[in-house]
């Protein structure tokens, strides 16, 4: 239960640890832009969505449980963690006055894969953090807390992440067979339904888990990467990009440094849905109700500068390296990271410019 | 508060992380010796010194929560757990004469210092368990977790480990200075003084801290290092064992590898009290009753095979690697351990076959 893995589970979706130059530590200013864009939007979420007197017993103090699913190495886990207490704290000051006789106390818990690097992670946890924190090792397409013992789930940019890659996509004998690509790309109807069907078979093992884990009451902050309704994936910025990232395990098998099956058999296990899509997945499962959902992706963009193609270099690389070992082996690593820069640079590639824009899916669940 | 460490810990103790052959995890068959006998004492110590009921809610399910201070890397702290819930399950069991309308669910916090190598354990942590586990970094001299939050504590070869080196010892200029020592011997006054003193302060503050958060009523399950009452460390088989490790150091300075400054300012931050004065130490912070205490030596001898020299050789290495690094520099530390390795052949070096037996103390302590 608690700590199993699903068992078909792709053990790579990892972020590249440690903090080196490559890590995903160092190389999360993308994903950081998002975390600030939506700090007030979080605020204002727990302001008017969280029934603290609920919670607070008559004691002296009260424990807030938070729990961030799919952390990560950070930092962007421990800035959104504050953001998440710094309006927790704002509206217990407001609700009395700015006296209270309640001291609030916080016990954080990150988790992610047990692959994950939570080395990095604890030591990048400021030493002075008056909170108490843990570590939380397992998928969260699993149970991971004990019943009701949640006050606010969040999970950034993890839900797009498949506990798998649905095994009839990779299989050329099926009629779902992705042929010629790396992802679901929104237009083959049958390699789409096997896509859309391990999205919905996650989602559910999601809020059936969550919704086991947080108590009545309780807020699911979630921010995940979608699909403007109706326009398939490969039309927009981030279906540029995989189409970009997949010409280079082509470009390196016909160069013959990767076997062709070996390219046959791979596939992103990601999915990116719509709007639409995750509301009637949430309303089917009855668990939450939505307080609030919006797409962020105008205002994400006014204000926020453009990152260096570099930085994106070093961005996919921290976010994808794992992958590619897993699947074509440590040797073909930096020849394949090599190729990828080349033709990023050479093609002028910027995200965000090529294509549809992608949604990025804010939402503030409650559990009822 | 909860994460932070206390600013003079020496981080350097930490068992050996990996799972390489020369790592803690391959390396601790002595403590597993100290786990297995103690089992049938903690299944005891629960049925006898526990009041379920008090903890067990009208609710049609119940989490206990456990956590192991000082849990290193695994896989002792596995076992411990382990024990601890079949213990808690079969006092269930019994109470409700096999009928129990009440589920058992178990949250499991395993703690040691943010630097201990939590991605071996937790790679280590069974992938069929049934229960929820978290890692949580931190040194059990400060809060780890929000109040009344634990229904067992577990700590097992851990708390003869100070918070840091009372400064005085390497102080040539102070009258506590531990001149031609790397441990606290008990023979000379000052320098006793000095590791008393800092004993007393970190037992204080773990008691102080476990007070805060165990219930009332939850026990505290401890198994630490000792000496016979009014027998010097230096006379025991861990002062001896001591004599030999430290003997290596002025062996590496004699052939200018070590620089002597570095010898002077080197000391074991150790302290192995008697059970006198444990029990006078908990008694005088008055937050915990002491249930049942006893010095387990003599049954942990019988039966139990002596580990080959080899095996003591590279169990003393998974064991002291780290604070050899942290003081000397990587580059001395296989020198170290090379002198450490052919001193201990030729001596015929037996692990409690040289000196008094030290003592192991066994404890059940009651939250109150």
């Amino acid at each position: 239960m608690a700590n199993e893995e699903p068992k078909t589970v792709p053990q790579q979706i990892i972020m590249k640890g440690g903090d080196g130059p490559l890590s995903y530590a160092k190389n999360s200013s993308l994903q950081k832009g998002v975390v600030d864009a939506t700090k007030g939007m979080i605020i204002h979420a727990i302001a008017n969505n969280l029934d603290m007197d609920k919670f607070c017993s008559q004691s002296s103090s009260q424990t807030f449980r938070i729990a961030d699913f799919g952390c990560s190495i950070g930092p962007n886990t421990i800035f959104s963690m504050q953001n998440i207490i710094q309006a927790l704290e704002q509206k217990h000051h407001e609700n009395n006055h700015g006296n209270s006789p309640t001291i609030l106390e916080f016990q954080l818990f990150f988790n992610d894969h047990s692959t994950n690097d939570f080395n990095t992670l604890f030591k990048s946890i400021p030493p002075s953090w008056p909170y108490f924190v843990a570590g939380v090792p397992g998928s969260f397409y699993r149970r991971l807390f004990p019943k009701s013992s949640i006050h606010i789930g969040h999970s950034s940019n993890a839900l797009q992440w498949l506990s798998k890659v649905p095994q009839e996509v990779v299989d050329c004998k099926s009629p779902a067979y992705n042929d010629g690509s790396i992802y679901c790309r929104g237009i083959e109807k049958e390699v789409t339904k096997a896509y859309i069907a391990q999205f919905e078979k996650d989602m559910e093992s999601f809020l059936n888990g969550r919704g086991e884990e947080l108590v009545n009451g309780g807020l699911m902050v979630i921010l995940m990467g979608g699909v403007p309704n109706g326009i398939p994936l490969s039309h927009t910025a981030i279906g540029k990009f995989y189409d970009l990232f997949g010409s280079c395990l082509l470009d390196l098998t016909n160069k013959g440094l990767v076997n062709e099956e070996k390219v046959k058999s791979f596939n992103l296990p990601l999915y990116f849905p719509s709007a639409k899509e995750v509301k009637e997945l949430i309303e089917r499962n009855g668990r939450f109700s939505i307080e609030s959902m919006n797409e962020i992706t105008e205002q994400l963009k006014r204000g926020q500068p453009l990152p260096s193609a570099q930085n994106c270099i070093s961005h996919v690389r921290a976010g994808f390296e794992g992958l590619i070992k897993d699947h074509f082996g440590t040797e073909i690593v930096d020849e394949f990271f090599a190729c990828y820069a080349k033709k990023h640079l050479q093609s002028g590639f910027v995200f965000g410019d090529n294509g549809v824009d992608n949604t990025l899916m804010f939402m503030i669940l409650k559990r009822i």
